[in-house]
């Protein structure tokens, strides 16, 4: 039986170096910290990631969504409960700080249920039958474009040649791409520097930040090219700035360096606008999804052929089910999920989903990558491991985003010693 | 200068009664309300609605918006640092909980303005130069669909023939709707009794709820269309609860009794499945708004010609000036404006953005309509005046939601005596 949630307020003073900063984004790389506990003594754990401020907004709404969860047990939790709250749907409904504390809750009841298996949560993923997969997503508003039987097809499909792509996994790890050289606030000599050492370390993909003036992403753009080998990719990441019309001028110039995607090219909400920038600024692939909302934008953004790539986040949507629809519209649409990562373990949890996603659902490498942002790793008690540009597969019970407790301690907010 | 914000957290118990009760949301009417506290002695007051529980998140979210605010002259106040946030715009970005605080603090802003100029916020808007009334304006994202120069025709525009259009809304009122006789809680007599007092009391227009079992739905508008004069106006709304082929089969069955729209026939975040059933159900009008997120969704579901009825509400976006966004929008793209109210002071709200969208920017009362729900309006200082199913302008200074000093301390949440 669910004891209690605790929530804690964990934020990162990361504002001051620059790291993470973009063209919209400068703050505290923040978590609103989950415990699920359980009578049994297995603890679940989740978190949502924010960006400093408002960290409390979201602690808030995870004590507000516990009701559903607290005296309950695990297994009889229905999602829906929490996700479709008669009172709290109206403070999204499905987006913004409710969907993303749900997702933070969710994911730690996953957690625990993975660790109850002794199961990293790929493989506790990857070997749940069909069935209880496709009965864990809810079909609300996508039904249009996928039904269950479909979903159930494909996963079917997914057991097929399952031991071969996990034996190559074992051997390879998982493609990787690095966003650690290129942020906005980074000067130029740290650019070059961060990118040499990218590709000292053996990554052949990297992703700078663009979105400022633009004639500084032109300079900064032929810095990292000049830096990387021949074929290596690099992809270039908007962060929402630009309006439509400004994104496709913009590609016009930064076309010359070759980017592999344009990520995040206007706003997030934006799938007619993202459609005409994908027509525009072709061949050139483009890339959203780290601050898409739900399912439904999802679903428009492959129904509209407006991206190429998915970068689906673990917590912003409402966690593991509402991932697992994304996952089955990108198989049935065909488009290469790419995983948003970096800020506060989110690299720890997605790996477990483009694992599982290879495994199960989109069955293929062909572009696929995890993204990878070489901080804050050290607070968490299973870390992710990078090994030349490819994450290998993490071993160990759960969801990976347990938080050191001396590192809660800490960080804590307002109360721990590094804020006061 | 702002010297405080206060934010008062107030939730009236109205879910025993089924007040409010649709085929989603089920809860008790709240308040996140605003002052914004000057020295001058004028305090501004904004509010958002929430649906009961959760209500204790938006007033956290309106906390950490205001240190926008503190400190500064209200004129000084960017509203783009509220709204853009770089810390707080990644709990949105422009949606759900952060963009409902902001339309609070940001219309308390407004509220506060009109009060200093000694004007009903209609009258204050409406007498803005056009210059600064498009200096309100984000056209961040929008601008693809709307430029500034053609806002600034439109403002222009209404200038013309606009005294003409005054003495008539002050001769006539502005039309309405009522949407108190057919919620979903509500038994099958009192949906007729309360049709046939709506009628009596001169109302023409009306909406019941629709999404729980069709059958259900079939009888009721059966019931309300046999108590309806000749001529009178049937609306229908879905509160999201369809799937889009299931909108379609719906409709198929409820357009035999001639409903004027199907308003929420889907998910809110679904531009293309509005799209989709806005062509299958013509001529019955597609109409949506109350929950969809900001500029950036009306802008599409104009663009993909999915809404025949733009139903944008006071507070669920950010405010006054993304309202004002909104409704040049709805006027460059030919659609007419029928605000969303109910709830606890949206009628008080919506009315000056209605009026002032007639005066200015619409410049037709042909489809428009202010919907009206009796409940809640006591609590006000300044509620609305509506006779034989229309509006009559407001004439005390401000936005009208300032709340009764009584009714706060009588439905503070956890604190006031209703709750204790």
């Amino acid at each position: 039986m669910i004891k209690d949630v605790t929530v804690h307020d964990v934020r990162f003073p990361t504002a001051e170096a620059g790291d993470g900063s973009d063209a919209i984004n400068r703050g505290d790389y923040s978590a609103t910290y989950v415990e699920v506990i359980t009578d049994s003594g297995v603890t679940g754990t989740g978190l949502t990631f924010t960006n400093g401020r408002g960290n409390e907004i979201t602690c808030a709404a995870v004590r507000a969504l516990a009701v559903h969860v607290i005296g309950r047990e695990p297994e009889e939790v229905a999602v829906t409960s929490i996700t479709a709250d008669p009172q709290l749907r109206w403070l999204g409904p499905e987006k913004g700080v409710i969907a993303m504390a749900a997702g933070a809750l969710i994911n730690a009841l996953w957690d625990l249920r993975a660790r109850q298996a002794g199961k990293p949560m790929w493989r506790y993923l990857a070997e749940l039958p069909a069935a209880d997969l496709v009965d864990s997503v809810d079909f609300g508003h996508i039904s249009d474009a996928i039904t269950p039987g479909e979903a159930r097809e494909i996963l079917e499909q997914g057991a097929i040649g399952y031991g071969d792509r996990l034996a190559r996994l074992e051997n390879e790890g998982f493609p990787a791409y690095t966003t650690s050289v290129g942020w906005l606030g980074y000067p130029d000599d740290k650019v070059r520097a961060l990118t040499r050492q990218a590709v000292a370390d053996g990554w052949r993909a990297v992703k700078m930040k663009v979105g400022g003036p633009l004639d500084d992403d032109v300079r900064r753009a032929g810095i990292i090219r000049g830096e990387l080998p021949p074929g290596a990719l690099l992809m270039m990441d908007a962060n929402q700035v630009w309006d439509v019309d400004q994104a496709i001028a913009a590609m016009g110039r930064l076309a010359a360096f070759d980017p592999y995607w344009i990520e995040e090219p206007t706003h997030a909400d934006d799938v007619l606008g993202h459609a005409r920038i994908a027509q525009a600024v072709a061949p050139v692939r483009v890339a959203t999804g780290e601050v898409a909302a739900n399912r439904v934008i999802f679903k428009q953004l492959m129904q509209a052929g407006a991206i190429r790539v998915c970068q689906v986040d673990a917590c912003r949507v409402a966690g593991v089910n509402e991932v697992l629809a994304i996952l089955l519209l990108a198989a049935k649409f065909g488009v290469p999920v790419c995983p948003h990562a970096g800020g506060v373990g989110l690299c720890e949890y997605v790996q477990h989903l483009a694992i599982f996603d290879y495994l199960r659902i989109g069955r293929s490498l062909d572009g696929r990558m995890i993204e990878y942002v070489d901080h804050l790793h050290e607070h968490f008690t299973d870390p992710v491991t990078v090994v030349d540009g490819r994450y290998r597969l993490p071993a160990r019970p759960g969801y990976s985003v347990e938080m050191k407790p001396a590192s809660i301690a800490e960080f804590r907010f307002p109360d721990g010693p590094a804020w006061r």
